[in-house]
């Protein structure tokens, strides 16, 4: 076994605490990479800190992080793709079945018998709980381990792996570019990338948020408008605008202005976890709305994103940490005090 | 102008009474046709009996009525599709603006300056007050007519201009064929139609329904295989297993457990115009679902499904009630008690 030291919460609520550990040995075809990077998720929140009925504390001790940047270590005997040295990312799985639709589909995180998931997964050979990537090393196949474009700053790219390929993937899908407008509403980690994305394919981006205050750092970002979605008048004037609306909100709030800013046929792509979802039916009705779910992406779509990416220079704009500071991370995340993505520096 | 001899609520709530009232002058493109039948659909039962602060009194007297089948009894100047004698029937649009997106698409239904309906729409030239197809003549303009079916019976073809291009239109759009398994939620007007249509182009249909008195129904109807949906169990059996779900109840539900029985990458599409919509985020965004809107049709499509109803001589099972009937046949509506479609016989 490999020794590892990681960051872990013993129980749900913990605070993370340093915890030493066992990854596997390399299997034929793993990749063992030493982490320097590891973007800080809503998802890693909700996971050592769950709300009231959501504990599963058949995961803990838990390690978090699925964002992660670093470099090969070590290969096993037939990894052919990577050898030390190679920089390298990893997302949010690590493994699925491989032959059900979604699989052969290159739609992994689909996987019908469930992908594993970086941490807080099954390991499908060994049983073994998955831990994350706020640790100096991680092992995965190197079917999903992606080569790291070399020009991007690691820290930024971090968050490319999880928020990047979320918003990347439903921009892709429904062929934005020259000549499309753009919604993003919501401008925290997703929001923030999904503006950068869009921008870059050649979309008219327009961001949407509650607070005026973010208006400026929206058309910092790249977005050609901004709307005050609190703003009533504002928001009607919007109506039939949009080709596409991502929407990155994680908390429960009206879909019905969202759907009648779309143009006729369009699309609204949630991509919040949000407990509900409520809209007025006619604004899904009139007009042929479409309200599609979407999440993460498969490798190829992975691999295609970084590339993109590493051409357009394009990188999450984040503030690193040392990881000694992830329970500062996290109160602050919590808080909704972070520009835009924190990203946990392993080596220091 | 034309005298018609319509049946017409006074007021939101009255009942429903002969009523004479003056039809436009044939303008060079209008075609009278002398109406033989109309259907009876949930929609005139909104528009006549309203429910609390949906009142719309300026509608009034209002003449419902838009599955209207007839005959052609004069011509515009300009008419050339037409002649006195010719089988027609007419929907629940006629006219709109012809040059908007959807539109051009021949999407006329979802015209951005909204159609001009059938009854209680205002009439793009005059600015009159549409009256429907309850009443012994109709005029429209020959565009909004169609060509009927001679071989198909007259009564029975009335809801295939509201039920049958409702559920046609979302079957066609996603491609619904041999091979392919598709759920239709409901076995009311536009899930009967919904259950012959399907199984008409080849797929295997599956009815869901809340009454195992209606499974049989279901089953004489065409379809493969009936799921009692209050039934979790059964429900929970039907994981994965849909192309697409028309679910065409008109009642506020849960959406989750069809959301669940897609496949990946598969769509639920709503025909029912419930007060909300309810479902759990997660069975929409794991396996990347699409919740979709959808309501009648445009004239090309309105065309192919009449074409393809007398390619396979289908239409909706109706019970034929006299015109002076109409009262009884909207208490019966409202209670549920109809197998499937109330047709008013005008000639009665």
């Amino acid at each position: 076994m490999r020794t590892a030291n990681g960051w872990a919460a013993q129980a749900p609520g913990a605070p993370l605490e340093p915890w030493r550990f066992q990854r596997r040995d390399l299997r034929p075809t793993d990749v063992a990479l030493r982490v320097t990077h590891a973007g800080v998720c809503f998802t890693d929140l909700d996971h050592v800190r769950p709300g009231p009925g959501e504990e599963r504390p058949e995961l803990f001790p838990l390690v978090p992080g699925h964002e992660i940047v670093g470099e090969v270590v070590a290969v096993g005997s037939e990894v052919t793709r990577f050898r030390a040295g190679d920089p390298v990312c990893v997302g949010n799985i690590v493994d699925s079945c491989g032959v059900c639709e979604a699989c052969r589909g290159g739609d992994q995180q689909f996987c019908a018998e469930f992908p594993t998931l970086t941490y807080g997964g099954r390991d499908r050979h060994d049983g073994s709980l998955t831990q994350g990537g706020f640790s100096d090393e991680y092992v995965a196949d190197q079917a999903f381990v992606h080569r790291r474009p070399e020009g991007l700053d690691p820290a930024g790219t971090a968050p490319l792996m999880c928020a990047g390929i979320t918003t990347w993937v439903p921009l892709r899908r429904w062929e934005v570019g020259p000549g499309q407008t753009v919604g993003v509403v919501g401008l925290g980690g997703l929001g923030h990338v999904a503006v950068k994305l869009a921008k870059a394919l050649g979309a008219e981006v327009v961001g949407f948020t509650t607070s005026p205050d973010k208006a400026e750092d929206m058309l910092e970002l790249g977005a050609d408008d901004v709307v005050v979605s609190t703003d009533a008048e504002a928001m009607a004037g919007q109506r039939g605008r949009f080709d596409l609306i991502l929407d990155t909100v994680p908390r429960t709030h009206d879909l019905s202005p969202y759907l009648t800013a779309l143009r006729f046929d369009r699309t609204l792509c949630a991509l919040g976890m949000t407990p509900e979802m409520s809209f007025a039916p006619q604004a899904l009705l009139f007009g042929r709305k479409r309200l599609a779910g979407a999440g993460s992406g498969g490798l190829a779509d992975t691999r295609e994103m970084l590339d993109f990416c590493a051409a357009h220079g394009l990188t999450a704009t984040v503030e690193v940490l040392p990881v000694s500071e992830v329970n500062t991370a996290l109160d602050r995340l919590a808080a909704g005090d972070v520009k835009y993505r924190f990203v946990l520096d392993l080596t220091a």
